[in-house]
């Protein structure tokens, strides 16, 4: 892969994804397609692939074809660390979007051999600097953690399903956490702020050194010791499907911060325009389709542009 | 006053303002106030008084002090363009804000004397090199242009009862406009376009050289023939009364041009910062209060730490 960007990185440091792997049908008001890749996992580490090496952790089903695991492995991806289960078929979602993809319906979900998933480390992992929570269940993101043998920057996501029936374990997990990324609902149900400038700040509070607060089309802000940052969304005119948009967000923070091998406020900052704009490619098309094909170039000509479009100079 | 900018800006041009006067009985979930100064005249005048000469035109009635004459005065505004009409009581509005601010219903309106408002220029207004287009019938917007006696930069702001009760006109008037002011459901009603930076693309295309959208605490969109710019709105967490905040945004907009007597990209730019700092103070008090009580070194402080907020490096 020439688009590697790890190859390029002397000092990138190896990242570790964990989460879900799945197929999606995606009803959009425009079309529907179906057996999409997806899941978290898949998402972040595809977005991740272009800044480090990825370290993969889910499992996949006797549905899941080599050609779609060729996918991942296409884009340097390790994935030792998936297992494949033959009792069942791959985790499986169908949602559908409203006009404006402005909110979705779950019109489907079986969780099939996700449903006893337990992300058990290879040895070959355990070391890895960089880690990436994707949204499970908050006592699995906690054993990711317990296996970890040295001090990692762990990022960690989650989904107001855990807010709601997980709360005390999520709220233990976040004190582990380096980097908590939440969106501006899920953020106001944590915390029972409306304001998400006073919502940023008491998730804070709560333990995570740093805490980003997404708001889709409308940016991201970052909350950290050092101050605050603000960063408008790039600007999407063809949304196509906005599945994985989060996930791609978070995985191409951290594999970009891996690929520096740094996590200090200015390099979070940084990674964040990575991050919006990689996660701008995935909205323009089903599932990872978009995302997988960009070049590394299309990516630096998105960061140029939104360097742009915020600069008051 | 010591801290009107005009005075210390050798380059300063003077900043017609043209709009509505009125008293306005507010709730909030909070709190609710009646009597209060307003009207986008009043809004934008006060908010512009930070930075240039201001001359207002608007209409009030028998019902407005010397008091109520006395807060714009000391702000150094010039009113030989607001005219007294004896015949009944100034523009009322009553409104309800909903939780969290994000909707509000009107509950009384009475235009009073502001229904047979006609705003005619004085002479000494005639060549007033900038010029503010508070949200009035778009007829009447027009009408302020058709006196003008020379070239000005002028900026028109709109609500959507105009949209949908007197499109043709309103799209007639931003022919003939610099930058047009809009927010962000306005602009969808206006073009069609749910998409935001679509949204701005067609209105640009509909006659005014810029257009900015505003999108109240995502901040707003410049779109230039220059390029785009993208600010976050300064992160209020105290929000009390939102009225007034777009006529403050605009008043204070245009005004920082004034100040500089300059109108290209980059001072649209530098304006919009100090343009979403002053709404920031209109909107953690009721009415004008506020903002006619804050400092220069106030707005330039927040000025200071939303470059900071949207700062890459």
């Amino acid at each position: 892969m020439s688009d590697l960007i790890a190859s390029d990185s002397p000092e990138s440091a190896p990242l570790l994804v964990v989460g879900s792997v799945a197929f999606d049908n995606v009803i959009t008001p425009h079309a529907e397609q179906q057996r999409i890749l997806g899941g978290a996992a898949s998402y972040c580490s595809f977005a991740a692939s272009y800044y480090t090496q990825v370290r993969m952790v889910g499992v996949v089903g006797n549905d899941f074809g080599e050609s779609d695991l060729g996918r991942l492995k296409a884009r340097g991806i390790d994935l030792e660390g998936v297992k494949r289960d033959e009792s069942g078929p791959t985790f499986f979602w169908k949602g559908k979007y409203h006009e404006n993809f402005n909110r979705r319906d779950t019109l489907d979900i079986r969780l099939n051999v996700f449903e006893n998933f337990r992300p058990d480390l290879p040895e070959s992992y355990k070391d890895s600097p960089f880690v990436l929570l994707g949204n499970i269940h908050p006592a699995l993101q906690m054993h990711v953690l317990d296996q970890l043998s040295g001090d990692a920057f762990v990022l960690a996501d989650t989904i107001d399903l855990w807010i709601e029936t997980e709360r005390e374990a999520l709220l233990s997990l976040i004190q582990r956490v380096n980097l908590f990324v939440i969106n501006d609902s899920e953020a106001e149900e944590l915390t029972g702020e409306s304001n998400v400038i006073l919502a940023g700040n008491k998730l804070r509070q709560m333990g995570p050194e740093s805490v980003i607060v997404k708001k889709g089309e409308h940016g991201a802000i970052l909350f950290h010791q050092d101050g605050m940052f603000a960063l408008p969304a790039f600007p999407v005119t063809q949304l196509h499907d906005p599945t994985g948009a989060g996930d791609s967000f978070a995985g191409a923070l951290i594999g970009r911060l891996s690929s520096r091998n740094r996590s200090d406020f200015a390099s979070i900052k940084e990674a964040m325009l990575y991050a919006t704009c990689t996660a701008s490619l995935t909205v323009e098309a089903f599932g990872c389709d978009r995302l997988e094909s960009a070049g590394k170039s299309q990516i630096e000509g998105r960061v140029d542009s939104l360097k742009q479009l915020i600069s008051i100079c």
